[in-house]
């Protein structure tokens, strides 16, 4: 049981992480297009907001591979 | 368990690399197309969004790949 | 049970790359075909974000071949 | 289990395929209808993309058609 | 077991088909209407990517096939 929560937690974990930083990109590629010469401040809010959803999801991800070592 | 644990881990975190990455890469052709002359600072962000992307994936993965030898 | 996992998971990790490297290719015509002197950029990006989805993709499916041989 | 497992995965990778490539084609046509002279070029990027999801599909049917075999 | 795997298998990988090779039909027949003197070059792209569809989909269903046969 531990091991099908370790599987489908990492996948889950995937996904939050691909749709949230992929919205980011796809706003701050499109921004940049609509407001070339902002694009150091665009750039520097999305560093910003996908550094948070990365950090989270690396440590939930790490969660999930100790099920495998502990459960 | 665990085999199935890794399967269906593996498909989800694809279509979490699938999805996040395809957004972006549709996001940014798109804004090239709109700013060809900003394309340079669309890239870079395009890139770095789907570097953060690519990281969590692999790790998930790799992850799921545990699953199999070790569960 | 691992037979099973192999099955849905290749089938999950083929949606992911169809829906990802769709909507890049799908975005990558219409951009050209809005701003054709600027193919060559959109093509790279195309080409390179394309890329990072292929490779998390075959990355999977070498999991679901593993569980194959190893489960 | 392990026939349940092949054949629900073809049909999943097929979906895959269809999806996909059908978004590529139905883009494809679309922007050479709006922009004939630039056919060239949409054409080398619909098909770049619709090979990179058929590799990958390809070798998902692959993994399900082992499964009729080894399994 | 293997004739229940057969015809969900085969039932989804028709969807498959139809639904991309209709996205296909459709966008190629409504770009014909709006440009009618590129009509060979929007057949081209239109053949090519149904083509492509149509052979993940038939290598799916001999799949199917095998699984009669062999399970």
């Amino acid at each position: 049981m531990g091991l099908l929560a370790a599987g489908i937690g990492a996948g889950i974990v995937a996904i939050a992480a691909g749709l949230g930083i992929g919205m980011i990109g796809k706003a701050a590629t499109e921004s940049i297009a609509r407001q070339p010469e902002a694009s150091g401040d665009i750039r520097g809010a999305m560093l910003l907001t996908s550094v948070f959803i990365e950090g989270v999801a690396l440590f939930c991800a790490v969660i999930c591979a100790l099920i495998i070592f502990l459960g």
